[in-house]
């Protein structure tokens, strides 16, 4: 299976641009770390890690062509929030073109970028592991990496909830799947 | 119409005590004011006003019993955000004990602590009425204030997605009718 994926590399490297590929392959190894303090399958790990930006197309009008091309909706809270759309699209593309049929996989691809209630391990992981890859920096992120490796769904809210803080100082749109999430998690940990 | 509102006003402070009731008072004459300068119906603004907090009961298991005995549910999303209460139990003594029958006037009360998607001109008033009226002091209030004189959507965005920073700092949580209003209202300005 790991094998089939990652003959892939190629392809995926020139939908999305060696930097961004690079940045999937410390996905897919953080997640990695991490399923297996959790005891998350590690394969799973890897496949949504490698995978979890394979449509991230950065000119938006290809993004949008692709989407319709794979019957993505993005009306609604895809148009007013696109940084979503490469999520969703993610998981239609992982499904169509490589052949991955696990939901739970597929599920950690779509909801890497918004979370949701109730998330998986392998949602969380995969969620957690592109905050946290070792070049991502930002304010709080040696606290998020942190809490990753001690507590999932602390890690959730802390990351959640510094990013609608986020979000509401740059006066952008706020998918309520994160403010849902932000609260399930909020629950969770206090 | 007024009048009969107004014989209440014994039965309200002795439910709310006296000092939210003088923030009522002055809730009132803050919404007649904004009414003026929007020309929304005065008395309405006035009665909104003066009803907005007639259920903020502080005991929060007499305010518990007052919403069973008039049949407010409040599982959900109110027992995760239990200030919310007093807006939607007050909108229901309003129009049970103080026989208000505009709908405009009872959702003015309803949605005055959580805002909500495309409010009437009057719930807006009533919303920011709470926030601006003389005696409130918070980081921000003099702008919401100019804001409020100016520009009524502009002021519910600035006032919503302040309040969404400030429950976020204090890990509280965040009802979704704020963060759809907030999105609504971005939307509007932005």
């Amino acid at each position: 299976m790991i094998d089939d994926i990652f003959r892939y590399e190629d392809e995926i490297k020139n939908r999305i641009g060696e930097k961004r590929f690079q940045h999937t392959l410390r996905v897919k190894d953080t997640a990695i770390k991490l399923a297996r303090i959790y005891s998350v399958d590690e394969e799973k790990a890897e496949i949504a890690g490698f995978l979890h930006d394979c449509a991230k197309i950065r000119d938006i009008e290809l993004l949008k062509q692709k989407s319709a091309e794979y019957g993505l909706n993005i009306e609604g809270e895809l148009e007013k929030a696109p940084q979503v759309i490469h999520a969703y699209l993610g998981s239609i593309l992982a499904q169509k073109l490589y052949n991955v049929c696990d939901k739970d996989t597929l599920n950690a691809i779509k909801y890497h970028t918004t979370g949701r209630e109730n998330m998986s391990d392998l949602e969380k992981i995969i969620f957690l592991a592109d905050s946290t890859e070792p070049m991502r920096n930002f304010e709080g992120v040696d606290k998020l990496r942190e809490l990753s490796v001690k507590d999932l769904d602390m890690a959730m809210y802390y990351s959640l909830n510094n990013t609608i803080k986020m979000l509401a100082d740059k006066n952008v749109y706020i998918v309520i799947d994160s403010i849902k999430a932000r609260n399930f998690y909020r629950e969770m940990v206090y």
